[in-house]
């Protein structure tokens, strides 16, 4: 195994293709020219992300069109060599590590926005485009694109697509799946599929964009979509509310959650992290057992009315006090007590495996209160924040890579974790996906009747197995 | 063929298998005892659907549990037998017709509603349940399903999740698709899988659960759904606006789909329609170009000002009058017109082809303008009406069965009306499927490739192709 770092301790166990048929590479670096990269610095570049895993590619193709794509992988069927795309490597997950080693395509010349479509509520776009960037060209429109991962700024609607990846404002507007209308990929044939349409209703044939989406790239690689946009909304406000116990805010998520005004996000924070937030980040906030940050977007004359509804949602027992900020920069500095915590995280602790599993929201005390006690047991500090409206919790189990028994414990937890999330109801992922961190969960998740179909559709769209290798789906 | 009706001029080539081999029969018999129906009208009456379509299915069988339908495949499978599954046959498409004999399910025999989990906004049912039965238990709780199609009164969950319907309130809430969460479905090996998660948000492994809504039983029957459910709004308002042309309305469409406040629902009548309606239907219509009803839901307190945003969106070039009604009456009164529209079209004509294309909202007056000069060119009466929001237009072409001329004509127009929605960047069908009647039109929405790649899905789960046989897919 190639570079496979200390942390990355589930990995697939197969022989990287190192080298490839001599032509093949001539063929590739003739159709790419300057776009076929085999130097060292490139090979290693592509060969990590976020998840701080890596393994060396043979090569990377940075294709210019839907063709160059189509020819990549039409010449690497025909030699049977791994192709794995990426966005910008923002995966948590490993789903983009070249482990079997093979091209690696990155997308950073595939990053037009081909239609904005403001009447009809589209837009179209190559895969390699940054989801912020397109926010932003959306702003002028008076639009935008729901998925507001954390990685926005950098990460690719490719990549957001390929992992389902979600936000906070997917309580409101759902995730990555629930935004897209029709897609543009490649199969592992090299066959260049169209599906979808650029309707918001589709009851024509079999819905292969859903299927394509949070397939991580193992199925077809996306090269274009057509985006589901909606209006933005002009205004938005937010409240604070602090609790007594996890329990008592799970009461009030569920409360909120059955009330007709949908929160356009709706956080949580445990009191590990609320206590983190207050003396690591800096943040401005009492002690308490648990934390939701609500928000509602409208326009300003049904604000108001919104604001009271989730007021009144989030009043109940064990509430401590609930606090609305005044003016946009009241908001902010709500909101920076949740953005604090990530830094803060890394202050304390080198290591952490950041999970999204979600349970049903009326199982948000039992998951909390099962990680409290796992915490305890395994000696670890572990703590629970996330989209609470979806039940979307990201648990991180903090630990220090150099001190190889915490980390063992660490390693020793996670399946602990995703057994107790299935036995609430619950699943692996809301929005980071499998990848190879979690493949080996899978089975644990589904039976193997419904495993053995996912592996006849793989086969079905990547016959010789050539996309993504060894992701999502446990041998 | 098997008593194929007049006006089924689309329908599969195949041998019908009328009869089992006994051993099956046999086997099946004892399994089912009284679920077992080979007499001629069981025979007959499942062997129908509301595309006055028919053909005769060799056996019809009810199952009682999800292990019932799986031995119902399996034995099918061993012997090759074709098998269908029907909700309550309401599909206008011929989706269930058994063209190919064999194994007929009905599905009144698993209707029970499992479970209702209003703190988690979700209920499992069995696939009989009628959609209005749901609703009304739904009820009890604040709740309701999305999906609204007019036959929700008859209609199973199972069957519009097979055809993913929709109705006029998909334009806010989506369509059955939408609004799935997870299923358990036997493929056509008799494989029992269970797809998707309890969960809001799911990153975990292929979307199957999408992938089988829609797909018409051809690549699974679905046994079981845990349905997405929403808090029911408290009140409701409407607009009624009326327009010199169908370009003016259009416009006012666009207008009101791109500002924030999203119309529950937003329905659009042609002249023809709005004419029909008056002079057939009794309605209290003034003449005018066409015709939109918008209705918003929320609480009452921000109702008004959604109904001005509205109604301000809906003002412009082209309007003639926007009336509000200012009591439940009054919108009970407002939308009879549009219920008075469907008897009214069965009494000017014994036939109508009824479909159900979309195209994106902007392209409404180009569908619409060529929807008359076809009517012109093939001397018949076409009217539009139906789910403007989403641009998915109820085409309907009128024609009398006993004139052998202008049934011709009606036939001759309809691949011309779908080459229109294509060429508009539109999609054969918004919420009925496409069964039999649209079969041989996928190939021109889709290209090769991406049809070659849904006749792997299909193969992948369905190998032996006994699911639902010529259906969806063309040969």
């Amino acid at each position: 195994m190639t570079g496979v770092t200390e942390s990355a301790w589930i990995t697939p166990r197969m022989a990287a293709m190192n080298d490839l048929p001599p032509s093949l590479a001539r063929c590739l670096a003739d159709l790419l020219g300057d776009g076929w990269l085999t130097d060292a610095d490139a090979l290693r570049r592509y060969g990590e992300d976020n998840s701080r895993r890596h393994a060396l590619p043979a090569a990377v193709a940075l294709p210019r069109t839907v063709e160059d794509v189509q020819m990549i992988v039409r010449a690497c069927a025909q030699h049977g060599v791994p192709v794995v795309a990426r966005g910008a490597g923002t995966s948590s997950t490993g789903a983009v590590i070249p482990y079997a080693g093979g091209v690696m395509i990155g997308f950073e010349r595939m990053t037009r926005i081909l239609q904005i479509a403001p009447e009809d509520r589209y837009a179209v776009v190559e895969a390699g485009v940054i989801n912020g960037d397109l926010q932003q060209a959306l702003q002028a429109h008076g639009l935008f694109w729901p998925p507001d991962p954390a990685s926005a700024d950098v990460s690719t609607i490719g990549g957001n697509l390929a992992c389902n990846a979600g936000g906070p404002m997917a309580v409101k507007y759902g995730a990555s799946r629930d935004n897209v209308l029709a897609l543009t990929a490649v199969t592992g044939k090299g066959d260049v599929i169209h599906c979808g349409s650029l309707t918001t209703k589709d009851a024509t044939g079999y819905d292969l964009t859903h299927l394509l989406v949070g397939s991580e790239g193992t199925l077809a690689i996306i090269v274009e979509a057509t985006l589901r946009l909606l209006p933005r909304p002009p205004h938005r406000a937010s409240l604070r509310a602090l609790y007594r116990d996890v329990a008592s805010a799970a009461a009030a998520v569920a409360r909120i959650m059955q009330q007709p005004v949908a929160p356009s996000m709706l956080e949580f924070m445990d009191h590990a992290c609320i206590r983190l937030a207050r003396e690591v980040g800096g943040a401005d906030l009492p002690d308490a057992g648990a934390l939701l940050m609500i928000e509602v977007d409208g326009e300003a004359e049904t604000l108001p009315h919104a604001l009271e509804a989730l007021n009144r949602a989030a009043d109940g027992a064990g509430v401590i006090a609930i606090d609305e900020a005044p003016d946009e920069d009241s908001r902010e500095k709500l909101w920076a007590a949740r953005k604090s915590l990530s830094p803060a995280l890394r202050t304390i602790a080198k290591g952490k495996i950041n999970e999204d599993v979600v349970v049903p929201v009326s199982r948000i005390p039992a998951l909390v209160a099962g990680v409290e006690a796992m915490a305890s047991e395994f000696d670890l500090t572990i703590v629970a924040f996330g989209h609470a409206g979806n039940g979307n919790l990201h648990v991180n189990l903090l630990f220090d890579p150099d001190n190889a028994d915490e980390s063992a414990r660490a390693r020793a937890a996670l399946p602990r974790l995703f057994a107790l999330t299935l036995s609430l109801g619950g699943t692996l992922s809301g929005e980071h996906g499998i990848g190879v961190a979690k493949r080996d969960f899978m089975a644990d998740a589904f039976d193997a009747a419904t495993l053995d179909t996912m592996r006849a559709i793989k086969h079905a769209l990547d016959p010789h197995g050539i996309l993504n290798p060894g992701k999502v789906l446990p041998p």
